[in-house]
């Protein structure tokens, strides 16, 4: 057998949470919080941690606004995000097409 | 927004190293450690330590025997495993293909 190497996957994405939210907001031009929370279902804690951290890299943009009195969270992906996102993508796709 | 829901992903399988077990051995027969540790790019004891949880969760068998004096692990998908990869993948599909 003749190995070919599989690449590394960004551990900032490869997160089930990580994942969900960097897929979600390289389609839309932001989400909220709560639609992030609904649509990957989890919990406000664990998808607080999880924006942090990809906040924290630059991955995403995070603005606090109010509606009312109504704290509101909207998120954005970054270019560099996108970028990583991209790559991160690209590299899963040899381990889902893997041939010997 | 009328979120749909993400599922969730296997915990077993959303891993870099296990993800890239299962996506190999799905696609030959069998496949000895070293081979996996030099396609995947791990460690002796990081691979060890995967193969051990695929196996305790019945996703792969392992068989060691010798090759003259040299012990030669050999790793096989189950049908529990191939079953689990194959929904997984479909899961992982959302994510990948995400649109509002």
């Amino acid at each position: 057998m003749n190995p070919e190497k599989l690449s590394p996957l960004d551990p900032l994405i490869h997160s089930r949470i990580r994942l969900g939210i960097l897929s979600i907001l390289a389609s839309v031009e932001e989400a909220t919080f709560n639609y992030l929370k609904e649509t990957i279902g989890t919990t406000d804690g664990n998808l607080s941690a999880n924006l942090m951290k990809l906040e924290e890299s630059g991955y995403i943009s995070i603005t606090k606004t109010f509606s009312g009195k109504k704290p509101k969270t909207t998120c954005r992906i970054t270019k560099k995000g996108l970028d990583a996102f991209r790559t991160y993508l690209r590299n899963l796709e040899a381990y889902l097409k893997f041939k010997k």
